[in-house]
């Protein structure tokens, strides 16, 4: 299969952003989980992340969970401030939670994009060092989809969170 | 069907990120486009992103595009120096264009995860303005799952990128 894109066809289809748009960032990426405890525990634990904040809805029976990298004191105490002030950090992950996921013997799981029907591939993590990290990746036992090493692609690893989505680990090294 | 989760069990799976978590930050979220042509355009045009890099792989069939928000002036002219750059940005679009995709007719497109089977659910736009933002993106014929004043979630809404992903169009101020 080849590609239809020529040179410079990207930067063609590229137009100077509106005046209208300003102030705009993108705030999150929401996934699906079903077990906020694994994931809550993974993406602070593991990944260094923490919770910024917390929705829940009972009314339509979901819980939103926003965990993201930020000083501990930067979290506002007050509850109200807080979920305000999650919705506003940008480069957050918005982790949904259905009712009843963790407890349904029936529920089998999400899908995590990389196999047939595709779409949503991964998220990905700058980190200082990919090796060093994913050396602590292995000694807590978190599973790789692609070890630094393996592959083509020397210097970037996959792993997987605990609904299985992909989580690449990389930095700027891999380009030379 | 009810939640299992108590008031705090969040929090109490909350671990203090570890020392060796330093500097990492989430770098990206990839999804898979049918035509980087019409999504580049969308990204930039509607929603006022900037094509940050591109990295293309022909021995794997593939390239890459980087959308985000920045500065013009902030990108790096020199090719090299410029796709290091794009993966040093915090909170970018990874779009990945699978050769042939847009040329190929029995491509039935990509999966946006929000019907069975469901995983990812969407990227989120933090906008100063929800309904300036909507009117806008109304003008400019772009498909809506949720218009603002639909449904029980006043003051949000989502709108659908050429590949059918579902961008929510969100501020802090649906909460109160």
């Amino acid at each position: 299969m080849a590609s239809s894109m020529k040179e410079g066809d990207a930067q063609n289809a590229c137009s100077e952003p509106d005046e209208s748009t300003k102030g705009f960032y993108l705030q999150q990426t929401m996934m699906r989980i079903k077990d906020p405890r694994k994931s809550v525990d993974f993406y602070s634990r593991v990944l260094g992340m923490r919770l910024l904040g917390e929705i829940d809805v009972p009314a339509m029976e979901f819980s939103l969970f926003f965990m993201g990298y930020c000083k501990a004191s930067s979290i506002p105490a007050e509850d109200l401030a807080r979920r305000k002030w999650a919705l506003q950090q940008p480069g957050v992950l918005e982790l949904t939670y259905n009712y009843g996921t963790d407890t349904d013997e029936n529920f089998t799981g999400y899908h995590d994009g990389n196999k047939d029907p595709k779409g949503f591939g991964h998220i990905g993590l700058y980190v200082p060092d990919v090796y060093a990290a994913c050396d602590r990746f292995e000694k807590l036992k978190v599973p790789f989809i692609k070890k630094p090493d393996a592959g083509k692609m020397k210097g970037i690893a996959f792993i997987q969170d605990p609904d299985g989505y992909w989580i690449e680990i990389l930095n700027e090294k891999i380009i030379n």
